[in-house]
């Protein structure tokens, strides 16, 4: 193989090689490649534009990064700190993996996630570094350059950043905040042309902190059937819902459309740090058989995910029945989504009465988004310039809904601990109060 | 940003949207996209033809996967075993880390590798999953689709992979087996043209085992300055040499060119599953400042490498000045590189006098290549037919030189421990005595 490719540009046995000028050439600035010039982040962006006080006396109170690990209240589970030490110290997680994953952990996922309506196997599973990973799997292995995606409005900026940097589109599909943010179903479809790959849907949601109702799933996954759609479904908040919202996947919802499935141990095991993230492939009829190999295939460029994280997948993933290790764990899932449920209740009973400002319940994740009625204040008049002065004023950092695409709204991640939460809600109180018209 | 991108599509302020066919259409299978079908790995596709004996009576030896963990025989430093174990009971190492990495990690690979003559900063790091995750931000941070890299023979397959998945071409440089593996500098000069858009060095290298001197180095460097060509250098297998071959980074000789030096945790520290690899970014006079950005750019994409094992980096790399991780440290490697050199020469000593073998004595990393003289053997014709029977008649199995573009040699890695190197030595000199005319 080697072989043959070198003649391409040699003389010995090819066309001749077409001489360069380059002896004559000054040396000039290299350019970054077109692919990175490609990648935008738009949060990034967005964020870098806010200034932070030079001088505060208040505390800083950041409630603005996704990430549960901040201020140490939400530990990760004894099981997977006692495995991992424990793996640590056997010394046989040190080596290479299959670019896909270890049998092991790739067995786990299948046996967790499979289901009547949509069995899994193995092969079925493709381990990535990250959900991020796992998306750019999914996005790169199904979509070509010039088609589009569609994407949820609010969402998550990183479908676009990695559409893109591979040539695609995305278009915005809205999320009706009168309606917890359930998919406006008209406007998705209106959206759809001969260049649309895929639909990507998140749920349960960041930023919006929604779970979508199985009949809204439903009728989600019809819309994809009848224009012959497959669906990318990233449910790395998956299992993290509140009483009375149940979490129901895409993958075993969606019958006649395949969907690739995104997850992680990132959010429900409290170790975002880690990046180990899978797609599970959720075939229907073979619809996905060249699509599978595909994201094998692209699995071989990096070889994904550290074979010491993922030695911990099947303990966390497939307990044994009955065993010690499957208690803790569910003592550890309740533990910290009855703190994550009683923080959101938390957040709306303090900010659903402020004049001015729309709590939008949440239903499960870790997130809220509030909006901003700004005709009722003076001082500033969308969701960067409240942000700004909040955290000018409050120091309390919350993310405009800009970096969502959601104007007039601000999200705010509930993981802090109470007494910070309580704070932060009684600032922002007080700030909307002395700018309320 | 989102805003204005939800129109592109949307019938109610943009262009009509043109409806499409889609609900008349039958499913029909999906089409993995054309960027997976570019993925090649040419070893797997090789190995795979390889057939595997149903029936033998003699232990398999293992001798083909650059994976110094296998056998259990190289353990890991005590001190990385005991900082990642501190590390996960911290707690403190579980969440997001900046995509290029962590200050503190950047702080130390800079320190590490900083030199008078090419100082760094960490703002000239970007850490990424693995030394693979690193070569794919240097290819696709600097070069084009339709551009070509220039790449040695024998060589890493992934070079190829990489380049060829992201629409670019590869070309073969020489290296010449009768000078320890020197590149052919006439032969590399002659593969530039204006597509070229840059030279890629592996020193020491993978399946040579070679290490270039100081004045090859200088002549490579000199080459693709004169073509104003910057260098991106795999050096994974840095300080990994044997008495009397000196190692010396590119990013210190090469004073015109610029250079995008590739290394991680991989085989210094003997957990290549760990996927921890950087980029270092050493610019002359500005050249890079646009590379830079794209590579931290490109980082965004995934949030690369993990955490945990970068919350170790700074104690591997920079450990306080006479302490004890730093002493315990230096023992380690000495330990570790007193056996791959002893092993290394008793691979020369079995195997030099082998009639119609060819050992090229290997200078440093963990491999040797060995010439096969086809014309004095009879039952096979190739490296392939050799290692295919090998592997049948000896349970010995080494990868043929087909995998690395070298025909008519094999690989071998001698992590192995002693007695399984002496037996499976044993058998190939018994394998090659049958075969001999």
């Amino acid at each position: 193989m080697a072989n043959a490719k070198r003649t391409a540009g040699s003389p010995k046995n090819g066309p001749a090689v077409k001489r360069t000028r380059r002896e004559d050439r000054e040396w000039s600035p290299f350019q970054a490649s077109k692919f990175s010039q490609r990648v935008c982040n738009p949060i990034r962006s967005i964020v870098d534009t806010i200034k932070r006080p030079e001088k505060t006396t208040k505390e800083m109170i950041p409630l603005s990064l996704g990430d549960p690990t901040v201020f140490g209240n939400f530990p990760p589970s004894d099981v997977l700190v006692q495995t991992i030490v424990a793996n640590v110290n056997s010394g046989k997680c040190n080596g290479y993996a299959h670019s896909a994953g270890t049998p092991a952990a790739r067995a786990a996922i299948a046996a967790r996630y499979t289901s009547k309506e949509s069995p899994l196997t193995p092969a079925d599973i493709v381990i990535a570094s990250g959900c991020s990973g796992a998306l750019d799997l999914a996005i790169n292995g199904l979509l070509n350059p010039g088609q589009n995606l569609l994407v949820p409005q609010p969402g998550f900026s990183l479908y676009q950043t990695l559409a893109e940097a591979h040539g695609m589109s995305v278009r915005h599909y809205r999320l009706l905040p009168e309606h917890s943010w359930q998919a406006d179903l008209k406007d998705m479809e209106s959206l759809i042309d001969d260049d649309t790959g895929a639909i990507l849907v998140n749920n349960p949601s960041n930023p919006c902190g929604s779970v979508f109702a199985l009949d809204h799933l439903k009728a989600i996954s019809a819309l994809a059937a009848r224009h012959r759609l497959p669906i990318i479904a990233d449910e790395i908040y998956g299992n993290m819902s509140f009483d009375g919202h149940s979490f129901h996947s895409l993958g075993t919802v969606s019958l006649e459309a395949p969907v690739l499935v995104c997850g992680g141990l990132a959010k429900e095991f409290l170790v975002p740090g880690w990046r180990v993230g899978w797609v599970c492939v959720h075939d229907r009829n073979g619809l996905f058989e060249d699509v599978r190999k595909g994201l094998f295939r692209l699995s071989q460029m990096i070889l994904g995910a550290n074979s010491l994280v993922q030695s911990v997948i099947p303990t966390l993933l497939s307990p044994n029945e009955g065993s010690k290790e499957q208690r803790s764990l569910r003592l550890f899932q309740k533990k910290t989504m009855t703190q994550l449920q009683s923080n959101a209740m938390f957040t709306v009973q303090e900010l659903q009465d402020v004049e001015g400002l729309r709590v939008v319940r949440p239903q499960g994740a870790m997130y809220v988004m509030v909006g901003i009625e700004v005709d009722v204040f003076e001082g500033f008049d969308n969701d960067m310039s409240f942000c700004q002065q909040l955290l000018e004023e409050e120091s309390v950092f919350v993310l405009p809904g800009k970096c969502f695409g959601a104007p007039n709204f601000f999200r705010i991640v509930f993981t802090a601990p109470r007494e910070k939460l309580a704070l932060a809600y009684a600032r922002i109180k007080g700030f909307c109060e002395r700018r309320r018209k």
